[in-house]
C-alpha cells in the first residue's frame, strides 16, 4: 500500500488553486460522502472561536455530515457577523454544487487571523472542486490545507470487523500555535465503518486526549482547531456499537491514527529539528502527571536547550518545579533515553552528562522523568525551538 | 549624580574575579552594612529552590541581615545537601571575616543549574573581597552577578524624611528565566531609612506585584529569584513606621525603585530588541486582568510577531481567548500607542495597520486591550522574541 493510498470507500475529495493564496498554491479541498455519515468532532477551547468553527459546532449537534470543505490563507477568524456570513455562504456553495442538504456541510479556514474570505474565490472554484471529486483525492486535500507546514500528515489503518474490510483514513495539517486543548490544526479522519454517532463522538472524545491534546509546539492555542470524523457505512459491518471485539478494534485503529498525525504535527512543528517524547511517571495524579508533562514540553529553555543538543537538566527540574505538580526536588529522576542523568535531584556527573549530550544529537528523544510522588503517568510530544521558529513567526505575514 | 553614584550610608561593597567564571570576569560580589539592618525578602515561588534561597528563608525570617555574598556563574541548584553546606560555609567565612554573626550573613547564587560551587574559589576571594570594601563598591556588585546581562542594572532615589534625606539604591540582574512569581533575578536594595522589618516587609510583597511580578521574559521561573531590601537606618529619620506623609514617600520610592529595576530587566531580555508595556483595561477582575496580560505578554507568537513589526493582531486575540479571562471577542478593542488597530473584535483594515506597523518600528510599544468586561486593569512589561534569544539559550553552557 502506497502511502499515499488514502481511498475510503464512498468517499470522494479534490483540491484546487482557488486563488486566496495567489495562483500556484492549492488552498482549497472538499471532502464528499457519497452517502451522509456519522459525524463527530472535537473544536478549540479558546474562548476567541473563528467562524467556520462556531458553524461547525451548530452543526455537529445533528451527528451527520456528508462533505468538509477546507481553505488555507485566511482563518476566517475575529471577522464577525460578515466571517459568519461568508462560512455560511461557502457552505451553501457547496450545498448546492453537490445537491445535498445545507445542514450536512461543515466547513474549516486555516491562516491568517483578521481578514475577511474573499468569496469569489470559492465561488469561481466550486466547479472545478465538485468537477475534480475522485477516490484518489484526499492527499491533495491533505497538501491544500498545509500552511507553514513542510509536509502533508496522512495515517492510514485497515481492520477487520464482523468479517468485513474496514479502513481509517486520517490527514491533518498544522505546524504553529499548537499546544494541547486542540491546536492550529485541522484533522479529517474518514472511515467507511457503521458506527453511530454518540459513540463516535465518545471515542473521539477520549482519543484526543492522548493525541492531539498531549503535543505541544509553542504553547499558543489557535482559534481554528477542528478534528471531523466521519463514519459513513459504506463497509457493510455491523454497527460498531454492537460488536464487543469490534469497537475494541476500531477504536484502537482510531486512536493509532490520531496519534500519528499528532506526532507528525510535532514532528513538522515550526523550525523543529528533533521529535522529543516526554514520559511522566510517579505523579501524585493523572492532572499533575499532565501539568509536570505539559510545563517541560512547553519551556522555552528547555526546548532550546534540545535544539543547542546541551543536556541542560536545570532547566527541566526548574520547569516541573513551577508546575504545580507535587514532589521532592531530592527525589526526582530524568533520563535521556536509556541514559539516567539525574538521580533523587542530583546530576550524576560529567560522564552521564557525556553520554546524555551524544542521545541529544538524534533526531528522536525520550525524556524520562520520574516524580516519585504517586502512580501516576502521562505521555507529551514536543518539539526543539529552533532560529527558525522565530525566522518564521517573525515573517509569517510578510 | 551620576547613575553610578548608588553610595548609600553605611553600606559599602566590593566585587572581585573569584575564578568561578575564570579568571577575567567579577563573579563574586559583597554588600556589608556598618550595622545590622532591617531585613526584607521575597523568594522564587518555583517549588524548587536552590540551596541559597533555602537558607536565606531560615535567615530572613530574623528580620535582620549584616552583609549579603553574592555569585554568578554556578546557581548552586539542585545540589543537594552538599549545596545546602556549600551554601552555610560561603556564609560561615562572611562571617568570619567580617566579626559579624553568621545568621546575619545572606548569601545568592545566579548561573547554572545543577553544579556544585567550588569552595576554594570563595576561601582564596574573601581576604580581597573584605580589603575591597568601600562606599563606592556597590556598581562593582552589580557587574559581577550579571550572567546573560547585558548592562547593569541600577536605580536610586533620594526622599527626605521626617527632615533627613534618606536614599534607596537598587541594583538587579536577570535576563532569562525571567517571569512573574519572581524571575531569574536577583536585586538588592539598601536604604538608609529607619523602618520596622515588619513594614518593610509588607511594602516589599506588595510592590513587588507590580514590578518584579509583572515582567516576563520567557515564561520561565527559576529555582534562585530572590529581592533583599536592606534598611539600616544610617540616616536618623524616625522610624518610617511612625510617620504618615513620610511612611507614603517611602513606599513610593521603594516601589519606583523596584519597578525601575524590572523595566531594565525586561529591556535587557536575552536577545530583546523592543520593550513593549501591554496595558489591560475592561477585564472583569484583577485576576482576569493579570492572566490577560501575562498570557500576551508569554506568547511567543505575539512575541515573534513584535520582533517581526507584524501587526498581526490576530495572536494578540489569541493569547487572550486562551487566557482564562472572560470577555466577548465581538467587544474588544486593541490598540498600539495611540493607534486604534482593533475596535469591538473586527481590524479596522489596511490603513490602521499601516500606521501601526510604523508604531511597530519603535524600541518602545504600549499595546493597549480593553476587554470591556468590566473595570479592572493591569500593566504587564515583555520584550519582543527574537532570533538571538534561541541563539544564546540554545549555546548557554557551551
Amino acid at each position: 500500500m502506497s502511502q499515499d493510498d488514502l481511498r475510503v470507500k464512498g468517499f470522494l475529495a479534490a483540491a484546487v488553486k482557488s486563488g486566496i493564496r495567489g495562483k500556484k498554491r492549492l488552498d482549497l479541498g472538499l471532502i464528499y460522502s457519497e452517502k451522509p455519515a456519522a459525524a463527530a468532532a472535537v473544536f478549540t477551547t479558546n474562548r476567541v472561536k473563528a467562524a467556520p468553527v462556531l458553524l461547525g459546532m451548530e452543526r455537529i449537534s445533528s451527528g451527520y455530515a456528508q462533505a468538509i470543505l477546507v481553505n488555507s490563507g485566511i482563518a476566517n477568524a475575529c471577522t464577525g457577523d460578515q466571517g459568519m456570513e461568508a462560512a455560511r455562504k461557502c457552505s451553501g456553495l457547496v450545498s448546492r454544487a453537490l445537491s445535498i442538504p445545507d445542514d450536512l456541510v461543515l466547513v474549516s479556514s486555516t491562516g491568517v487571523i483578521g481578514q475577511q474570505l474573499d468569496l469569489a474565490c470559492f465561488e469561481g472554484a466550486m466547479d472545478r472542486l465538485t468537477a475534480g471529486l475522485d477516490p484518489e483525492g484526499i492527499p491533495r486535500v491533505a497538501r491544500a490545507m498545509m500552511t507553514t507546514d513542510t509536509v502533508q500528515k496522512t495515517a492510514v489503518r485497515d481492520i477487520v470487523l464482523d468479517g468485513k474490510k474496514v479502513r481509517l483514513a486520517g490527514i491533518a495539517k498544522g505546524a504553529g500555535m499548537i499546544m494541547p486543548n486542540m491546536a492550529t490544526m485541522l484533522c479529517y479522519v474518514l472511515t467507511d465503518a457503521k458506527i453511530s454517532p454518540r459513540l463516535l463522538q465518545e471515542m473521539l472524545g477520549k482519543g484526543v486526549d492522548h493525541s492531539f491534546n498531549s503535543i505541544t509546539v509553542d504553547g499558543d492555542t489557535s482559534t481554528n482547531d477542528t478534528v471531523f470524523v466521519l463514519a459513513n457505512s459504506a463497509a457493510g459491518n455491523t454497527a460498531v456499537d454492537d460488536l464487543e471485539e469490534g469497537a475494541d478494534i476500531f477504536e484502537k485503529a482510531l486512536n493509532e491514527v490520531l496519534r500519528e498525525l499528532a506526532l507528525k504535527i510535532v514532528a513538522d512543528g515550526e523550525g523543529a529539528t528533533k521529535e522529543i517524547t516526554i514520559k511522566i511517571a510517579g505523579a501524585a495524579d493523572l492532572a499533575q502527571a499532565k501539568a509536570a508533562a505539559m510545563t517541560v514540553a512547553n519551556s522555552n529553555l528547555v526546548k532550546t536547550a534540545f535544539f543547542g543538543e546541551d543536556a541542560n537538566w536545570g532547566r527541566i527540574i526548574a520547569a516541573l518545579g513551577r508546575s504545580g505538580a507535587e514532589f521532592d526536588p531530592q527525589a526526582v529522576d530524568i533520563s535521556f533515553d536509556d541514559v539516567v542523568l539525574v538521580r533523587d535531584g542530583l546530576g550524576l556527573g560529567a560522564e552521564a552528562e557525556q553520554r546524555a549530550a551524544s542521545i541529544l544529537r538524534k533526531k528522536k528523544i525520550v525524556l524520562g522523568i520520574d516524580l516519585k510522588a504517586g502512580h501516576s503517568g502521562f505521555e507529551a510530544f514536543t518539539c526543539d525551538f529552533s532560529v527558525d521558529y522565530v525566522k518564521i513567526n517573525a515573517d509569517y505575514r510578510t
